[in-house]
């Protein structure tokens, strides 16, 4: 069995309701439920975050290793939204986890604007999966799940 | 009639209190005072914001556009303070709104320290206006509201 | 009453011929205009200037401060067009008259490529205005009377 | 059924081979062998390239979209190795197929040295997987075939 | 007597707790009482206060010297965490209080990552102390202490 | 019938009487000859100008597309001189009229000083040609007359 | 008689096939056409040659200099295609022979993304000719035959 | 007998005019007054030209080689005010004459905003002199005319 | 017993001397007599060295690890006064020998002149204390002990 | 007995026939024979390759560590020519090996043009000589011979 | 009368010596005697220093303002040689004396290496004359007593 | 017969000394001795200098050059320790001398810090020799005969 604590950072509430027309009609809750699906298939137990305020997320990453009750999380899949790019204190929380952590997004962000080239979480991550929509969490979820497997039979 | 949110950023509750030796003793509560004489005057409705809170922004502007009751907005005038340098979940907030943005600064941000300078909210604001005190905020109203009676004419 | 000089720079003759489609069919005799019918109802008054030469504008600059004859001006609105961004003689000039400046500007600058991010004026000028088109002139002339009618106030 | 061209840039060869306490046992032919057993369940069929020079991946590439007889491949799946940080050349190969790509690493590029932080490949590609082993290429295959069928119903 | 602020910024929660065989098994509580016991050597008065949010940062630092009740403080020690390389927000918060701040950071930030290097607060602060762990807060105290001190005399 | 305005921008008066041992005694007249004998022979008809002004230069090139009285230029050719390198009024210029542009150097301005290797004009430009004395304007007319010809046939 | 080496760079073998809609239907194949129709009227020779590896095009351009039997080239017209931005080793070869080379892009490279603005090639190189298609190759080879001429001439 | 052409560049006709209790009262009138007595004593004939308008300082300094009737000069004095840093055109203009220039300023540019520690006109010239106020053109003649001098004397 | 080396790099011996009515009339006598009494009463040896001299300060360091005869040292105090931000001799001194190295400063060097900021010293340093004064050395030399016996209880 | 392979990149074969009164008339043979006499003196087997093809190196060096039959090298020199500038490929072979690298060049690189002063090589190589002409190579041969005894004498 | 320093930084000892069929037989004496002589006739009295040491010329220009014995001097004229580009020391020991400072350089620094352009003596100094030869030594001593005169005629 | 100076700069006479488990028990005594046996079989003197003093070095320099008594030397051999990257005026001194120079390291800068990369001096140097140990400086003995008896030779 894996606990696997998934974070959606700022902004990522308006997935669905946000042009529509154009990112598709897949919400959050959505994608919530697809990988709820995926961990229930697996034996991975899943906690759901999204949060638009650094400091909820940071707190919830320190609960992840250091729950005040409950077991701890094995891993973080993790969508830090804009705070991909600048928020060191977001880092240093998931560093200070010593947890697996897997960075996905749903764009492509090396094709954007330059400033969305450069993650100040990706050093510290296991890795990185981008550009796929809602299928990147999906992969990043089985990323993380292999990684959490690999490194126990490493133990 | 039209709606516009107003959102005041980091530190503009200090406003007045903050050496009125120099910066006068105009406070947030005048601004505010000042542009909803202007708003009933020209059938505008105003919600007025201030927060600390980057996430408490951008659930703010949110909102605006995806209210849970009531009329959604019909554009931002914002100064988000010191955000406007870094808080690229800021900026997208207010893109993903798809609303007109106005954004204004009561300092001139470009005759300031070099890291002033620049404006991550800018690229996606129909404009911007800085550097005359409280007028700025006047004047980005003004402008905030030609912008949507523009839109609506061309609609 | 207040004496306001007004200078467009280099290739603003050309609006409303200018892709017409695009930028509408406000002509620069319009705006001045429009500017002209503001200034009569706020005991403003105005001298138009544009021209496509550097030197043409910093003589008329100078001239604002020390007239030939008649009464020197009490502010500066200007459009510097491309000059914005490398006359630093422009600049010298506006500073050397130690009167207010306002700087505005048709489109959202920062919003357009790189090299129209940086304004070698703002420094030196009260305030800036960018995105709204004409408005953004009319927005201008209210902030440079009222940078004017305060100045007054507290000399 | 799907076509998907898989590529192995240089020194991918040596896999296995190249300290194996480190990297672990697992050869390119492992790789190729588990993308095929993945592929063979999914109505893949693969063409499986590697090599050390630029100009046979790019002629390569053009074989993909434009085959001298049999189908056209529908997709990409890359690991471009060290070209990823400075061979336009093979980009504008990949681009110029308009087929949907995929860059995958084995190791996290974005947590090593500054200059593999760079990918002049991830601007012209769908997403990019990386960090995760020879597990990248598997979710890779995933996200590339994920991408085909959500092309073909769009289409 | 003398009534300082003491901020611990993002993740300080998890001294002790984050790799005690590294970090050692000095938790937040502990600097706290070792603050506190100095201060009631040499008539000083604590706030002490940690959070993971910027904002909570911000208000307290603004309740500093605008008290809602009781007397307002006479300086602010703070370790700002990561917050010390972007928060601007923080930085002007802290300067409009205009009392003395001192910064201090457990590590020596200068020899660590490259943007670990920059400051946004210290061009602000009286001074900055870094490298000497849980000392490093004792030195603070005592320097900022020695600065209100000396403002008094000089007053 | 096409009609082609050619500009020679500042100092390129002095040809031919620059230097003549190292820069040959070919004059501008020499080059304005050498031009009006291929437009002759290929149904063109040159308007032929030399200004030190910026500001001449970019009333020339508006009047390319809104002459006062008579036909408008089909396109235009020109060799900015140094103004290749900053005047972004003159880019602005040539950008609004809308026409092809084709820019021309007489030496190779990239085997040149690191300033001299950045054009502001050549992004607005169809092409650029460069290095090859006088025949670079030759080139150029040649270059310039087949895109009116290519757009003309694909109108 | 004159005898030069035409060269075309990695991923120019697919003019034509690629996107014809887009870049029209014109080939490689046509091109070389084009340029022997030309040279047959001139008394030039022409050596085509296409590669996609840098090694082949550098040993080609030896030869060029250094022909294993019959006679040596008098010039070097070449589209490095994007080895443009990078190759310095094609750069050297170019450079070793001596020879005049012209340089040629069928698009604007100067108006493309930023990495192409910058050819290590050209300062090598006689002058360069960028964005009129087909047509750039066709003016290149009047330019380095009038290169040629003229050393001739001054020989 | 010498023949110095002395160049003042925008802005500085309003010497002793502007802001006389910072600047002193010297006008440009009296720096010439001061150059003429020297040059009177000196068997110097001076060519004093102030303009506001790079075109028509770059026809000075065309003029100044190759004149119109009389002779020509024997070395260029320029003070080229805010040009200094930007006019590539005004360099090259200097450049061309195959004159010495001795380029003066004011004040120590070196001292002032960042963007002006560059001048693209100190390269071309004998030398530089600035900082000294007025004597800093005193100064500048005296160099000048002891590099004819010396020029004369190796001649 | 400690035993510590005190440097005090160029230009520190004008403390007092130097502007007094800004700098105070603490003199580099006075800052040595403070710290020796506070060595007195904490069984610390102290050698105090001040040099205009790079060379002799590297020597002086070499010295303190290998002395010619007596006991070696424990640790260094250094102010590098502008060395700081230059010299990477004294830097690699100072690692040589892998002594416990802190780094004074008087001023905040953060909050002066950007060239200021970066000091090559540092990240050799076990930590840098700077703003406070002559409280800077008597907080250096604190941390200092406590490093070293920090260190010792850790052997 | 050493086992050395021993790599000349592009364009190094044109040594000799390359300018010869400037380049001499040393030959890459001559250098190959120079290098075989010092060899056979001193019990080292040499493997001489030259290849102007990025690809055809990277085997060579595969081919070295895991030779398909044979024994395998002890040691690399290496003159990567302009793929020192560039190519990450080739470095990452080289490290792959885990073999001594010695780098050496003909010309002293870090005199030559900016681009030329960084070797990508470099970092993973045991030294680099540069400058001394065919002696680079042989001074080299020696260094290589010298770090390969050491090693062993090490292990 | 005025008493005035001249320093002469590193290596200027070697002038006459070094390449005389260059540099000229000017010595350094005998800029050395040619000073004297203007002194001598205009009421200065001149103390000459020439080293190689950077401490050795700091300590003299300490000794400037803060002599042992005798009076002090009234300025300082510094040829800084190499240390013009990266002695922050000597910079702050010249600034520190609050003396009028004038640089000079027998060559234009301004058109040499890159590295060359900037002094970090510039900033602290009245102004800077460079690129006459000895000349400029003459210039600036006349432009120190000037400025020394000017002084005092304001005290 | 060939005279050589050999330099060894700053913190050179640690070696052996410093950190003997990981540099080894070589001293710079054994080097100098390595390399005195060397000159003594192949009719070469040596000089040998270490120093700590950038002053010191920068005279011995000159001496050999140019000196007081004595024949001068033939060329240099310098490790310039730290002072490789910051020393402009170490680099003029050894200009000044147009004696062949071969600089060398004991590491392999190229592979340490960045500031470690550039050397000041190699532009001035015949060549570099680095990362071999004490090997590099009998390397670069080698290399500096081989050149001066070359230059002879072509004498």
């Amino acid at each position: 069995m894996k606990r696997i604590l998934v974070i959606h950072g700022p902004n990522l509430n308006l997935l669905g309701r946000r042009e529509p027309e154009i990112y598709g009609t897949v919400t959050l809750d959505d994608i919530d439920a697809m990988l709820s699906t995926y961990a229930d298939k697996h034996e991975i137990t899943l906690r759901l975050v999204q949060s638009n305020h650094e400091g909820v997320l940071i707190s919830e990453i320190h609960t992840a290793k250091w729950p005040v009750d409950g077991p701890k999380m094995d891993g973080i899949l993790i969508n830090p939204g804009a705070l991909t790019h600048y928020s060191i204190a977001l880092r240093d929380a998931l560093a200070a986890t010593q947890l697996p952590i897997v960075e996905v997004h749903l764009s492509n962000i090396h094709a954007r604007e330059q400033f969305r080239h450069k993650s100040v979480i990706a050093p510290i991550a296991v890795g990185q999966i981008c550009g796929f929509g809602s299928t990147s969490y999906l992969l990043g979820l089985q990323a993380l799940a292999a990684t959490i497997d690999n490194d126990r039979s490493n133990a």
